[in-house]
């Protein structure tokens, strides 16, 4: 791996565009000095904060892009009038084979409208899944679908399966994740038809991955296994609901810490201590949802990053782009369709029996 | 409100029974003086505990049961050899309106369908919910159904939005509850045609309580609204996931502050900020989750509590024997049927007009 490659940036994307989206490029670009970036939006403003970046400005191509797509625009309306917007044109940029990925920090569902519009799906894959890295008590885990869609069927659970090993492999380097179906019990009775008959393929086939099973919802942050698979709707309550825990604790930790001067000395002598939690629970560190399944890698950064945030996101892209991801999928999701065709409800095996 | 009731408890559920209930039932007794208690399980065992609660001993019959229900026995064999477990008659008690509520620490699968066998529903609902305190940034949420069943259709959404209300004016006693439908956006386009549907039932119509719209997952814990309406699976996945991510920050935590001698010297100078933190963030203090819509309030502690948990399930059982809970819930369930019965398909509103 020569550490070369080219990434394709939405400058415009986030709350925080385009400084955000430059500061992040910055940092990225100086800890992977073999990366190449092609940065879009207005290239007037792009040009004056990358300016105060020269070490990067050689390896950064600016490319001006009119319009920009806005936080709150319907995906519809995005991907109508999308041509000639800086997200377009990043996705472009891999259709294109010019960038190995493209990163935005901008709005979600437009860029999951435009990704699957311009990119489509990987032959064998039937929908795409987001995937995001959640940090556990012993490292991390990929989660996913986080939204892409709200239902799956047993055999799009499957695909997000093999899509998550492939993730978990390229982004966590992790050589034999283990995968787990998120239900609400462990036993073969409990959760959704889709969801058990999802198991039962996954213990009778050999799939290329390990499968531990169902998982609970405490076994997420706990890091019982190493890809957790849910529909779109439930990954995504389960991913905000902790997200809302995490900062109410956080919050309460602040307000009782700094409730009086004996809490606020203390505090103080165990700061060093109360960083290292802060950092191990930094949610920027693991910022970089990567939709799944389409023909070029497309990583979305949290609306809200910063510029490490925006960094964290640019190098999951860049871990996708130098791995073996694609053929992987393609690999192992042929090898899944030969498998569901022998799985065929009973009268069809029948029929090809006689 | 005399403060006098009868409650029922079960003995001999929870993974530290007896000696975790009797404990709480004395903390609870000595909190609310005018509480008696009918106490199910093994007679000697539990005279023993009791006689260390001299005060407490004369307000508590004992009742023998011969056997108990184990914390991994099945529900339906739970319920098919229940007779005479002391969870069975816990249950009995409140069916025979010996007591206003009955308590048990066991086996959930079992007590719910004991629960569902032994009270029935109550005219109008269709089933039964389980609702259970959420702590939030500014007090305490109800969020259900927490797994009583795994789905819910529009109409069993908003009977769980009338049985949330008329929990939260029992427990958390809030005068005029405001309802969310949990979902994966805000927009009205958004998530399961279910929960969108009974969106719109619950805009239209004039339910009896004031309906937010739509919340997402990190809404729950920032107490956006006071009753978070799900379907089971969700809310399971919900509630177990938060419960994750908190135990995860806390163990991150406690190993930073102990991870030097310096950062050990800060917390113990920081001490009462932390345990006051430890204890908004305590699970006992809304431990016991009830399941509604039954003729009768059976109140479900974790499996886990100690006695200060399964005091505060008690407590639970006690503000919702002293309510207006069930005369709420008739009243409102029956005001629903007429509106969903106007809110027929149009066809059948076109036969009805001829």
């Amino acid at each position: 791996m020569g550490d070369t490659r080219t990434i394709a940036i939405d400058g415009m994307g986030g709350d925080f565009a385009p400084q955000a989206v430059v500061d992040g490029l910055a940092t990225f670009a100086r800890e992977r000095p073999g990366t190449r970036f092609i940065l879009f939006g207005d290239a007037a403003a792009l040009k004056v904060l990358l300016d105060q970046h020269p070490d990067v400005r050689e390896r950064t191509e600016i490319r001006h892009c009119e319009r920009a797509v806005a936080m709150d625009d319907k995906p519809a309306q995005a991907v109508r009038q999308g041509r000639g917007t800086s997200m377009w044109d990043a996705i472009q940029a891999v259709k294109a084979e010019e960038a190995v990925a493209a990163v935005s920090a901008g709005n979600t569902g437009a860029l999951m409208a435009m990704s699957k519009l311009i990119l489509r799906m990987v032959p064998g894959a039937h929908r795409p899944a987001l995937v995001g890295s959640w940090p556990t008590a012993n490292g991390v885990s990929a989660v996913l679908d986080l939204g892409a869609d709200i239902a799956a069927d047993p055999g799009q659970l499957i695909e997000f399966a093999i899509m998550g090993v492939a993730f978990a492999h390229a982004v966590h380097h992790k050589p034999d994740p283990v995968v787990g179906l998120l239900n609400i019990g462990s036993e073969d009775l409990k959760g959704h038809e889709a969801i058990r008959e999802a198991a039962r393929l996954m213990r009778r086939s050999n799939l290329g991955f390990r499968f531990h099973g169902f998982v609970e919802g405490n076994d997420i942050s706990a890091g019982t296994v190493d890809v957790v698979v849910t529909d779109g709707f439930t990954g995504n309550i389960a991913l905000k609901t902790a997200e809302g825990a995490a900062r109410m604790i956080s919050d309460v930790l602040r307000a009782e810490l700094n409730s009086s001067i004996a809490s606020r000395l203390g505090a103080l002598v165990a700061m060093p201590a109360l960083k290292r939690m802060r950092e191990r629970l930094d949610p920027r560190r693991v910022n970089g949802a990567v939709f799944l399944g389409l023909n070029g890698v497309v990583v979305k950064s949290h609306g809200g990053a910063d510029g490490l945030g925006i960094s964290r996101a640019i190098s999951v892209a860049a871990d996708m782009g130098d791995s073996r991801y694609r053929s992987e999928l393609e690999t192992n999701l042929s090898h899944l369709a030969r498998i569901m065709e022998t799985q065929a409800p009973e009268p069809q095996s029948e029929e090809a029996a006689k």
